[in-house]
């Protein structure tokens, strides 16, 4: 149970695939979509996650995170009640600096949508930004995974 | 991870009160209350617990039920999330033969109702009815304690 803070980015090029020090696939779904509630089930390549997520601060850089581990058999059961549909990605892992990217590449009806994440320890706080990554996207509620679930981003153009 | 076999009485009288065994005070909210993925969070006297559940068979007396115990100082967080309105409530547990009652007395904005529930093993497993059950109203939408939350029996005239 705590508070993120959190900053959102494009992503220009695959470049950061050569930088990844590790992947894993990930699937999740959700059980509540609604910015205020959040509650999302995730299935990693080895593990599995009920998370609860609280409404953003304004800016999109803070908010309430609550989340515990689950056996991979009750997140499967979990996601067949999930709301349509289901997301699906890579994500890769880079180190910069103190920091650690996750740079999530979509699957499925996401094809194409590539975005990087960084977590800080304050909301002022300094990172290195690598030259593959783009536009700031933080607290742009279409890319929330939750609203993509419901409009994926084939269906953006 | 289990299906739930239960069917629900409103109840004649108090005289439940004297053959309890045990009663416990319960908060509860609601992080979705859509009948197909309930997502519920409860606090009793000494335990807290999130439990996620699916839709009702047509009877409404089989649904799928995962439950997860938590530590209070979670769930109070999470209650803060919850949709509104929490519910409170105290539970009466009263043996008959192989089975136990759960007897709900709605406190607050549901002051006045009384609901009974029993968990069977089998849809059509007999069990002993005690004098102060009511009408039975298994499967009533009216009578989920996601629907109350929203619409609480002070308003039900």
């Amino acid at each position: 149970m705590n508070v993120e803070i959190e900053r959102k980015f494009l992503v220009k090029n695959n470049n950061f695939k050569q930088e990844s020090y590790n992947k894993t696939y990930i699937k999740q779904g959700y059980l509540n979509s609604d910015e205020k509630r959040v509650v999302r089930v995730r299935i990693t390549d080895t593990e599995a996650f009920i998370t609860i997520k609280g409404k953003s601060n304004k800016k999109g850089t803070t908010r309430f995170e609550w989340e515990k581990s689950i056996s991979v058999l009750d997140a499967q059961q979990l996601l067949l009640l999930s709301e349509p549909t289901l997301i699906e990605k890579t994500r890769f892992y880079v180190k910069k600096g103190n920091h650690t990217y996750e740079i999530d590449e979509f699957l499925g009806d996401n094809l194409g949508l590539i975005v990087a994440e960084i977590e800080l320890n304050s909301e002022d706080e300094n990172f290195e930004k690598p030259t593959w990554l783009g536009k700031e996207v933080t607290g742009d509620l279409k890319y929330y995974n939750s609203r993509i679930s419901k409009h994926p981003f084939k269906n953006w153009m």
